[in-house]
């Protein structure tokens, strides 16, 4: 396979896209990364930054919600593949919300988290067609979905 | 509107649905309402208790994940509304599933929750047509949306 | 034909829409019609008065236009054909947004207007498969749609 | 994100598309921005000129605007990310419909209008996933949807 | 299977939709036939009949065959089956659009017309899952599709 | 769940079918079976008996096939839920067809076969949300998903 | 618009092609046509050549059509816009078979032929976005679509 | 036609790909081929490989089902034409349940099997758009698909 388009959802505090990435460089595949903006902040105020101040805080998170959306769902629609990765901080029900958007469209879904998330995941997992416990074993898969090697 | 079809998706431990469902008995409106399996240790347990018992706790759950999910994508797949309620309880991340399933097939969806989980709902708001933060709300928004009386 | 259900958008203020059920009632044809809402207050004020006061107009329209939807998007997605009515009052871009969403669905679609809103209707007329001048022309178009009789 | 390919439907007699494109030229982003023919004359008199004259002025109108809609109906359906523009003069039905258009086909959608256009608009902005007042504003928004910066 | 509605498109001037309904009574079969209208001067004149002469022919035959379209679209698009009869007279170019139209929709497609017209109706045949003779044939197909009995 | 309609797809030299059908009445639930044509000879034959003999084997088979496709291909895009059983004899790639074919359109699948089968059907478990061993799993599936009971 | 991918459906013994390619050549822009195979030898032996020889007419037939179909169906699926002419010789129930292909699937539609042709190819023309006398007019529409010039 | 995706689907223990592959390189055609993963012990063990061992072979199985599924679904998602060989060995429902998946899609879809294999591979022939004998004969419709020339 000569490229695949990936959408990596889910946690961003921790520096778990650059190591699928480094593994992927690594193997020299032509592999397009894509994410939601990971900037914490920038993430959380672009609505009001960018359209006005909100008194409601209410409509503050909504206004940067839907900014947000036009980026996620353009990715998602355009990615072959879709990752979503949950960590152990935060609620995390936007990752849930990704993963139910791809498998409804039907992408090809990967699911990343720790063997301790696994029953309140278990409606998540059951949608993917790959639950990793690792970035490294989402690298893996990668790999061998393109190149068909071990 | 003579007749609508609405699915109830999210927390199966409180009677949030059934006050709902009261109050639109009481409008005498025809919406045949839909739920996943609310009997939690039946949620849980059919995948093994039907299809045989698994030493590994993964595959016991995704077993049930996905029986389970032959009711819910047929439902979600039939319904004209998609009514998605958090509570205070557990992760819930099959409800944002659910959100996010339904966002991507169109459905109108409502989501319902107590103002205190607005940030971190932000996504899922931002793809309903409504946020209610009570059933009595969804019963009022399921009201006016068939008879158009306030 | 055994039976149609036809949503009727546009002009809210005047009676056209019963017009035409009038005209269909005699002819006694099985046509399931469908509208928005037609009492302007409560289309304007569903969203406030169900789900809270708003400071800011914006988000009171903001929020009434969401409730509507849920109705105005379901019925649009049930209809065999879709009727939109253009009159001399108010700007009526929900009538246009409408149109541009019935024709994007492939759902057949009958404009009526006055000769005199020709040339600023002329995307939405190119897009209708009928653009009748007067209510009586949209009720022998359904007529004779299920018919075949002039 | 590499690249955007992004719909500038709406008035065409104001120089809003160039305050967009040029504040998008100097962040270097890489979106291609496409519009409907902008030159009036020609957007009105393209169906006969090319396809004979019709004496009834309806023809005259029906034939261009369908030729119009080779070009428009092309470009939205292309687009990543619809952003439809209201100003203050003519009826603006066409940007109305194609806003309606582009959110069934479910494109990300930007409407921006004065807010003095708010009650009009609500219907169409409740479709949006951001609502901006100035041509600046979406120009911020393109620019931190690819660049994720504020 | 319990019900059946089959669109019979084609030809209006012989009475071959009444031989296959004939067959599927005496075998007491709940099949909804649909068709376009069948009286020819009808379908000729519905446009300008209802919605004003035109002088130019061309118009008057467009209006018509829009009017038309409203009743034929919406039939193949709820049609389980679509039949199309090929005859000895006309150029019956609405046929093969009927055909190609069913096609893209993915219907179940048969096609009827004597063995005469093999060649020129090549690509017809080669989306049709059946190519039959006569109406006879046509309707046992439907009688073994309903029922499995030969 | 008020009910259902399921394809039974598969092997039709045993009764299994009935078997499942028999389970569900017990249960009183409100089930619309439906299947491919179980008498094999009507099946291999129904080409040619209806439109006429081949000498070629081939074309005698595809005729035939195309006819069963009329019926197949209604029922699997109806149901709602396909289930798709392997026995111990022929080739049965007609019920692997309509696997992948339901799989496609995101039909929820059940698939049922002795584990001996597990190797080489792994791909068509794969896209399943239940694989049985056993009819009387299926039936108990089928219940649980309607009532929610075990 | 920087570029255009144009199916050319219809006639096969005339060079009306060219006189389109030309005039586009000659205007500098970067239109992809696309075409059905215009060796009308070749077109009809490709199934007997290619799959062996077939002693039934029919079934010479139908294999070249499908082999075929191949082809026309893959490009008129790229496409942008469906060009479908008719000329004065044959049946060309296959160039009418595409005109409704191509408006099923929702593609913009150019119309062209002898206004002698007006009335058996109205209901074509109906779905048409233009219909055009002469390929000189096609090349017009084109080059307006893609530089908004006259 | 300028270029060309196709997915071979089936066999994966005899060359026959390359067979096409060389007969269409010394053609000089731009196909982008594509496969299954063809190391047959790589696509038997990469689920248990990557994400871990499996005591029971039926989750082994199910996991690297899965995983290859990531790779084929996007390939026959992405493909232009969908071939599907049947060879003389082993139970090959996995290339009949890609078949069913491709014609679901609409994919024009080329079948190749020994005549040998006609009567249980009828409902997978019936579906194809080709049913050839041997390789070279694909590579001469691929050819002919593209050229036009015999």
């Amino acid at each position: 396979m000569a490229e695949l388009e990936v959408y990596l959802s889910g946690e961003i505090h921790t520096d778990w896209r650059r190591e699928i990435e480094d593994a992927v460089t690594a193997a020299a595949l032509h592999i397009a990364f894509t994410a939601p903006v990971t900037v914490h902040e920038n993430s959380d105020d672009c609505g009001v930054a960018i359209l006005g101040a909100e008194e409601n805080k209410f409509w503050a998170d909504h206004k940067g919600a839907k900014v947000n959306a036009i980026r996620t769902r353009t990715l998602i629609e355009r990615a072959d593949v879709v990752v979503v990765r949950f960590g152990d901080k935060y609620k995390q029900w936007n990752a849930a919300f990704d993963a139910g958007y791809a498998a409804a469209l039907g992408k090809p879904l990967i699911v990343q988290h720790d063997p301790s998330l696994t029953h309140p995941l278990k409606e998540v997992d059951g949608a993917a067609l790959a639950v990793a416990e690792t970035p490294a074993q989402v690298a893996a898969i990668l790999r061998y979905v393109m190149t068909g090697e071990l």
